[in-house]
């Protein structure tokens, strides 16, 4: 198989993580994040959202979105449950992720550490609130639980690990939420666990 | 069941709409959706999103995330498909839907038809571009397919015309697509369609 990968990526990294968890063998292809004008060259006919990661499988055919990476390679395996609800419940973090957690924490941690600065117009005091509500809702819901889903570690950690562990990059302060900090670490701790350097 | 709704969100359409395929009965309960002031009291308890539609099933447990409600019903229905890759195309357009479409297309309609404008701060040029960026990607899948997914109607197409259809509303010229014209038109042709008004 074929990653269309960035090494900076959060979403790239949530299926190398997955990857390395469940032993996958792969290719990496680096694709520039900042300059993004041979998107369409490169990935229209793969990706109709021209985003990282993409991946081609082994058959020629084309998977996006890193969420619905993640799925298709979880099924089966102890990173997606099998009972229906829970299943619903790991969709729905990683729905939340994408809407509620990325488009905040990881556009804020791609202007400040990456891109120079955010662009003209960026609504970067909405960005900031924006992020720290999806980290308080992370918060509230890790307090009383080990992982996001059914108390053991699946694909809905894999996602909201990615953007939170590096969320200081972006200017949130991770000290004020006791719950993620501790839940971080029980990701990290995981057997097979590889950073987002790797 | 009850869902927690709203009568003019897209999200909470997609959601009526698949039940309406399915002949699931529910009651409503009518959200606010301008004044937010209420919603970590009505569904703090219920979604960490805070967001409708929010579900609450027959036994009690919350399901939110409309995407993850979606996949949730039509789960063993005609409207998922049983194929592994397929289902993870699906998946990949709900993504899609939730990344690139929603929050450019949603908001810009949100923000034109019900909230008076935008918020100060806010970057219309960026909601506008993004909006358009979604449209045009999703005409170049349509040009040579019926629906977005393996030749058949399925949640997918449920999810994208929630605010395709509504566009307009956002200030979205739709004229300029003729592919996703005839899409809407063969969603709207479906057999137990409702409308948005519903």
């Amino acid at each position: 198989m074929l990653l269309y990968d960035s090494a900076v990526s959060g979403n790239c990294y949530k299926v190398r993580l997955l990857f390395a968890h469940l032993g996958v063998r792969y290719e990496r292809r680096e694709v520039d994040v900042v300059d993004r004008s041979n998107r369409l060259e490169l990935l229209g006919e793969l990706n109709p959202g021209l985003r990282v990661p993409t991946l081609v499988l082994d058959d020629g055919r084309p998977l996006a979105e890193s969420n619905a990476i993640l799925v298709y390679f979880a099924e089966g395996t102890a990173y997606l449950p099998v009972d229906r609800y829970e299943r619903a419940q790991v969709l729905q973090w990683l729905f939340f992720e994408q809407y509620s957690h990325e488009p905040n924490i990881a556009v804020m941690r791609f202007w400040c550490a990456f891109a120079g600065g955010p662009p003209a117009g960026a609504d970067v005091d909405g960005k900031r609130r924006g992020g720290y509500a999806a980290l308080d809702a992370l918060e509230r819901h890790l307090g009383p639980h080990m992982f996001c889903v059914g108390e053991a570690f699946t694909i809905a950690d894999i996602a909201l690990y990615a953007y939170t562990h590096v969320a200081d990059q972006g200017g949130f302060e991770l000290s004020r939420y006791p719950a993620i900090g501790a839940w971080l670490a029980r990701v990290a701790a995981q057997p097979g666990h590889v950073p987002i350097t790797a």
